[in-house]
C-alpha cells in the first residue's frame, strides 16, 4: 500500500507495541533432519504465547537474499531495505556510536599496506590489532589539517577498519571508494560525481596524500584505503509515518544508532538483560513502541557455537515471562535476519516470527511452539520483513479504514 | 528486489542445481475430495525428498491466471512472465525448431475456409489433416516470391496450424492480427504500428494476396490468417543474470527452443528417459544448472487420461533415484503449470513444488510426500513461480550478502 495513503489512515491510541528482536534468530539443523537452534532450545515461555498467537515466515529482503544488519533492521522497522538503505560509511559511523551530523561525508577505511612503488600489498595491513589502530587513529588526527577550515574525524572501529568522518559546508557524498579491492596496484584517487561530491574528494584526496606522509614509517599499516563514502540522508521518522513515539533498548552501538536513524529515543546503555527490562518498565508509560534488541544469538551464529546460541535463547525466553507484568497489547518476538550455527554467517532463510496480542484482536493458529518448521505452518503465512509493521500497528488499532 | 541489485550479488563456486520439471505437473482430484495425480502417485523417491526437503505451492504468473507453455518456463527459469514473455510467432517458430533470426518477423498462420464473397467461414479450414498442411506449405513456398528480395519461410505444425517466418533488412513486429476470430466477415488487412513495421505489413499483405490466388481452388483451406507477428526480442541470458552455465535436457521442439531463448546450450535431443540421464551424467561436470523437461504428464492431463499421467510421474519418481549418484547440491522438482486430467488443458491451480538441498543449507519442514495438499503447507509457503530460481540460487550459496 503506497505510503501516502497509509499515513492518512494512522491514527493514535493508548496501546503499547513491543517488537522483542533476537538478533540473527533464524537458524538450520546441525544435521539433516534435525532441530534448528530455536527448535532446540527450552522455550515454555514463548511456546506459551505461540499458541495464544500467531507464527509466520519474514524475509527481510526478498527470496534468497542474504541481508546486512543494516537493511535487515529497516525492513523490520517498515522501512524497504533496498530503497533506504544506508551507506556503508553511515553504518559504520552508527558502529561506532559517532553523531553523523548534516555537514558529515563518513567513510569505511582500511589500514593497509604498500610498498615503496605505491602498489598495495596487503588491503588490511596483515590485521593490525586494535590498539595499534588506536595510535595511528591519534597520530593522523593530531598530525592532520586539512585546508578551507574543513574538520575531519578519524574512529577506531577494531583490527584495521576505522571510521573517517570530513565535516563542512555543502559537502556531496557521491564518491568512488579509493580501495579497488585489489593488491598489486595503487589505489584510487577520489573523484567527486556531482559538484558538491567534488569538493569532498578534494578534500579526501589531501587527506590521503598527507595521511601517507604521516605513515610513511610505519608498518604494515603505512597506507589508508577508503570505500562507502555516504552522507546521511535522513529518512521520514517512525513518528512521522506510522505516528508512534518509539523507544529503543539496546546494547550494541549500531543498533542503537539504527533506531536513532528512524528517529527512535535511544535509552541509555544497559549493562544486562536485567537492566534491559527495567529501562522497559521504567519508560512504559512514555513510549508507543519498543525496540528491544538481544545481541548474542547473531554472535553465537557467527562463531558456529549451536549450543550457546541455544543458551542465549533460553535466557530470552526466562526474560520473555516478565511481559506478563506489563501486559502489552502487541507483542512481536522475531530476529532481524537468520544467522544459522552450521554457515556461521548470515543467511537468506526467512526469519520465524510470533505476533501475540493481548487486547483480543489477534488471530490465532494451529500451532503451539516457536521454531522454524512450526512458523512454516503459521497463520501469519511468508511475508516481506517489512510489512510485520502493519500487522503490528492494525493489532494494536491505529490504522482506520480505508474506503468507505 | 530489483534486478540491478540482484545482479551485483551474484557468485559463482563449483554448485550443481538440478531443475526436474514436470510438463502441467499440478493436478486436481478425480472427485470431490479424492486425490490428485501426483497424490495418487507412488513416489517412494521423491517422498523421501520431501520428508528431507521443503515444500510450496508456485503461481506461474499470478492468481487465477493460467499459462501457456511460454510464459510458464519463463518463469520457472526467473524472468518476468508477463514483461519478458515471447510472441506467439516465435513461440510457433520454437515449436518447430525453426532458427530465428534478427532479421525475421515471425506469425502463426491458420489454413482456413473463405466463401466466393471473401467472407471467413471456418476459421481451422474443417481441421484438415497435417499432411495436407504440409503439401499446401511446399506449394506456397514454391508458388510465391516477394518483391525486393524480401524472403519468407513456411513451416507446417499440426492439422490446420503453420508457422510464417518473413525475412529481410529492418522489418519490426508491430502488426495487427489479419484473424478478426469471428466468421462471416473477411480477415483484416494488417497495418504496421510504426516504419520499420509497415515495411513489413506491406509484404505481409503482398503474400496474403499471392496466397489467395495460389489457393483459389483448394477445399476447405483455401486461404490464410494470421497472428502474433513478432520478432525476437533477446532476453539477457540466464548466465548473464545468474552467473550459471546451464544446459537443457529436452526431448520436444518447444521446451528446447525456450531454453535456447535464455541462452542454455541444449544438448541433442535423447530419446528416452535413460538417455536424458546419461546425458545429464556425462555433461555434469561442465555446467552449473540443468533443465531436465518431462512432457507427458502434461501430454496426458491434456488428453484426459488421469490413470496414464499417474503412471508417468511413477516413471519420473524412478529417475529420481538416479540423482543419488551425481549428488546435486540443489534439486528443485516441479512443474511449469497444473494440466489436471478431469480439465483436459492448462489450469490457473498453482504447482507443487520441492526445493532439496545435499549441502546442509537447506530448511525443512513438516512434510513427508510430495503432493498438492501437503505442498499448501510447505515452509516454502505459496510464492510466484519466477521467484523459485531466487531460492535454487541462494541454496547453492550463488547470492552474496545485500548491504553490511
Amino acid at each position: 500500500m503506497q505510503q501516502e495513503v497509509l499515513r492518512t489512515l494512522i491514527t493514535n491510541n493508548d496501546s503499547k507495541i513491543i517488537y522483542l528482536i533476537m538478533d540473527g534468530l533464524g537458524g538450520l539443523p546441525h544435521e539433516l533432519g534435525g532441530k534448528t537452534e530455536l527448535e532446540t532450545a527450552n522455550t515454555p515461555n514463548m511456546n506459551k504465547l505461540a499458541a495464544e498467537g500467531i507464527l509466520g515466515l519474514l524475509d527481510p529482503i526478498g527470496y534468497g537474499i542474504t541481508p546486512g544488519s543494516g537493511p535487515a533492521h529497516l525492513a523490520l522497522f517498515g522501512y524497504d531495505p533496498v530503497e533506504d538503505n544506508v551507506g556503508r560509511g553511515i553504518l559504520s559511523a552508527l558502529g561506532v556510536d559517532f553523531p553523523v551530523t548534516e555537514k558529515d561525508v563518513c567513510a569505511r577505511l582500511n589500514f593497509c599496506t604498500i610498498d615503496t612503488a605505491g602498489n598495495v600489498t596487503d588491503r588490511r595491513a596483515g590485521r593490525i590489532p586494535t590498539d595499534l589502530n588506536e595510535k595511528l587513529c591519534k597520530k593522523l588526527q593530531e598530525s592532520i589539517s586539512l585546508s578551507d577550515d574543513i574538520e575531519f574525524f578519524m574512529r577506531t572501529e577494531s583490527e584495521h577498519r576505522a571510521l573517517l568522518v570530513i565535516r563542512g559546508e555543502g559537502l556531496g557524498g557521491n564518491i568512488n571508494d579509493t580501495d579497488s579491492q585489489k593488491t598489486g596496484v595503487p589505489s584510487l584517487i577520489a573523484e567527486g560525481k556531482d559538484e558538491s561530491s567534488k569538493k569532498t574528494a578534494k578534500y579526501v584526496n589531501e587527506f590521503l596524500v598527507k595521511a601517507k606522509e604521516v605513515l610513511r614509517d610505519d608498518h604494515p599499516a603505512n597506507f589508508i584505503l577508503a570505500r562507502g563514502f555516504a552522507k546521511n540522508e535522513p529518512l521520514l521518522t517512525m513518528e512521522e509515518r506510522f505516528g508512534i513515539k518509539c523507544a529503543a533498548i539496546a546494547q550494541y552501538p549500531m543498533y542503537r544508532g539504527l533506531a536513532r536513524l528512524v528517529g527512535m529515543d535511544v535509552l541509555p546503555r544497559p549493562e544486562t538483560y536485567d537492566a534491559m527490562y527495567e529501562q522497559l518498565a521504567e519508560n512504559y508509560d512514555a513510549y508507543d513502541f519498543f525496540f528491544i534488541h538481544f545481541k548474542k544469538t547473531d554472535s553465537y551464529g557467527e562463531d558456529g557455537n549451536f549450543e550457546a546460541k541455544v543458551k542465549v535463547i533460553e535466557e530470552v525466553d526466562n526474560w520473555v515471562k516478565k511481559l506478563d507484568q506489563l501486559n502489552p497489547e502487541v507483542l512481536v518476538i522475531t530476529g532481524d535476519h537468520s544467522t544459522p550455527a552450521v554457515m556461521k554467517s548470515h543467511s537468506w532463510h526467512p526469519v520465524p516470527a510470533l505476533l501475540h496480542c493481548r487486547n483480543g484482536f489477534g488471530r490465532i493458529d494451529h500451532t503451539s511452539s516457536f521454531g522454524e518448521v512450526q512458523c512454516g505452518q503459521g497463520g501469519l503465512g511468508r511475508m516481506l520483513m517489512k510489512n510485520i509493521i502493519l500487522e503490528a500497528l492494525a493489532s494494536a488499532e491505529r490504522i482506520m479504514k480505508f474506503g468507505a
